[in-house]
């Protein structure tokens, strides 16, 4: 079963906003078990929505849609859609009754925009939007379906929860199995060089990829089957020779997060930790408290961005930011213990760097990042040299911080 | 002149990496004066990639391409481009140069992988990649620009500095000007019923899009041609009559997030803040320290994630959370206050809620969120309810939270 999903909205295309939506509705699908064989973001333009929409359903067998189903005149999605299967406009009265709800709900009167919002196409199925005004849309054309959902992500995830029991109950599908492999210390190119034998000897069905980013390299086994667990344990087992191979550089089996790992071995251990925060300004601590049920190992955190801040509330020597400046070991390593103390908790990440783009100097340049780790027995503190970008430059510190307090918990 | 942004690679269309490049990519485009057309996302194929390629030349003048450049058996973009230019792998000496440097730095030695991310098509123009080891490619075929850049988002970033001054001196171009005009408290179709004779009214060269989001509504004025600074007059004389007509909704005119309009009036004012977060768990303090020079007003945050932290650093009645409970208005003003005497700052946002999934009650359920500002004189809490979605929630509070802080420095 192949997949296209299509995003329409001038706001995407020209990059005034990043799309999630792409990301979220093809991850939720890989899962049912759809080959995704295109994303594509296309303007807010009739001939351009027809001709996607054209080629799309030349190949694919589902195309989701998102975008331009808002009450204004720049949103073309119904209209043309509607048109495209020759349909009418007629309101749903289902449709017309949540939206008088929501906006009653919400303290307002209908106005001519929401009862407009009410007017779907004759030859569709109406998607009842539990979060918004703009229903969606559910075409069928032969064996093929092609849906539109408003653009607003929570609105449309709403939506796709509706219509994935919808797909399932029309269509059958292979199982996929996507395997993560998380590895850190060896470079993509010295891994490769490392993995060249056993890569050779994958069975066909298994495909692999190398993904990149910053201090480490993920690597992604996919197969596909009848079976779910016969796929599986195919994949399983050629993870295990690979663990033989590289034994000290797989930290993770699954697709699970440093922070997610972190807290689950928090969580095994009955200990807790806190962050003490310059360089990377609370997003070690954002980071940990996106896992829902954090708070049982996460008390809290002390952004120290002033110097002040660090002497106050973390105990940390003003004669050392003095000598040694804010950006270095002394200081990180009693920001470490600070927190820990404060806070009266098992672990502590520190961090203090130049995230730039100003505030480099000679000495220490735009991307120095001093980081440490702290429990009740030892301090490690360690310098890292990243680059020029300042939200890269954050994210990485937060990446190593974590890196560096899994270290300590494994001992 | 027209652009079409093609991303290559497995992770971004199953979903498992969000496709940052395109957006960054179309922003930097559209800013040179392209007429982005399409973004297309497909996978690691040979044959996929040859027929996206001839389809976006067919319409594009350009084509940008992202990922598959890697050094291990998946990359697929250099072998199938130098087969589609008809050209020849050879080794290209200055990149080959730029590796070795960039290996030896790191503390590795040259090997085969590293050695054969040296080799170019002889069909292109190689692009040194000042960042990592793959070289990217500039091709040209008449007066058409195809242009792979490796898909990690910083060594991407680097060609793209390179290869600007390379296209404006190819093409000329007309000036596009985006106009945001940034509301608040009014939803997208009340908005529009109230703007409905100044739409019906704008020159036709004008495009108006609206772009809502929680809580929110943007308006995009567009318009081009080919002198800069009558596009703008002509844009500006429109918002003008627009402040008219909501002069209390408008926050902004222009595209700063909240985030650097509240930074920008708190440097203004020669004025500091600092943050208590619970539910939001360090996340505004993230946002406010990802705008760069943001340590001349931010001075810290206090993450009191558990109870013990907003009762020991944040001076919290331990009675009122036993009485109230954590989430109350009773204890997110005494966060407030409390981390304004703490940290001694003029502004304080507090936050304190139920994130979800899990937690909520009857009569608190999942999604709500009391957010408290406060200065001297005064503190101010306002309870919301959210939905049901964590990272949603976390999101929504936060900007509510600088939004109420907003508010409180504009009187």
């Amino acid at each position: 079963m192949i997949l296209d999903i299509i995003s329409i909205g001038d706001e995407l295309l020209i990059g005034q906003t990043l799309n999630t939506n792409a990301q979220w509705i093809a991850k939720e699908m890989d899962a049912i078990g759809f080959r995704i064989r295109e994303q594509i973001t296309i303007s807010d333009s009739k001939e351009h929505i027809v001709s996607t929409l054209d080629n799309s359903l030349l190949k694919a067998d589902v195309v989701l849609i998102t975008g331009g189903l808002g009450p204004t005149n720049d949103d073309l999605t119904l209209p043309v859609l509607n048109e495209y299967f020759c349909g009418e406009l007629i309101v749903n009265q289902d449709v017309y009754k949540d939206i008088e709800q929501l906006v009653t709900r919400r303290g307002f009167e209908m106005n001519e925009n929401n009862k407009r919002q009410a007017l779907v196409s004759s030859k569709c199925k109406a998607i009842r939007n539990k979060k918004g005004t703009a229903p969606g849309l559910w075409f069928e054309k032969g064996n093929k379906v092609v849906v539109a959902m408003p653009g607003v992500p929570y609105e449309m995830k709403g939506m796709i929860e509706t219509i994935t029991p919808w797909i399932k109950e029309k269509y059958t599908f292979p199982e996929i199995v996507h395997q993560m492999v998380l590895t850190k210390g060896l470079s993509e190119s010295k891994l490769a060089e490392i993995l060249t034998e056993w890569e050779a000897n994958l069975p066909t069905v298994i495909k692999l990829a190398y993904l990149p980013s910053p201090g480490r390299v993920k690597l992604r086994l996919t197969s596909v089957g009848q079976n779910r667990a016969e796929v599986q344990k195919l994949i399983d087992k050629e993870v295990e020779s690979l663990t033989k191979i590289i034994p000290d550089n797989i930290y993770s089996v699954g697709n699970k997060n440093i922070e997610k790992i972190v807290g689950e071995l928090l969580r095994q251990n009955k200990q807790t930790m806190a962050t003490a925060e310059s360089c990377t300004g609370g997003n070690i601590a954002h980071l940990i408290t996106s896992i829902s049920g954090s708070s049982d190992y996460f008390k809290g955190a002390i952004v120290s961005y002033a110097n002040e801040v660090k002497i106050n509330e973390l105990a940390v020597n003003p004669t050392d930011i003095d000598n040694y400046g804010a950006v270095s070991q002394q200081v990180v390593e009693q920001m470490a213990k600070g927190v820990l103390t404060k806070l009266n908790v098992d672990y502590a990440v520190a961090t203090s760097g130049i995230a730039g783009p100003t505030g480099g100097t000679e000495e220490k340049p735009v991307g120095t990042v001093w980081i440490a780790v702290a429990n009740k027995n030892e301090v490690i503190a360690k310098k890292y040299l990243f680059g020029s970008d300042r939200q890269v430059n954050i994210e990485r510190a937060t990446v190593a911080g974590l890196s560096m307090l899994y270290d300590l918990l494994r001992g």
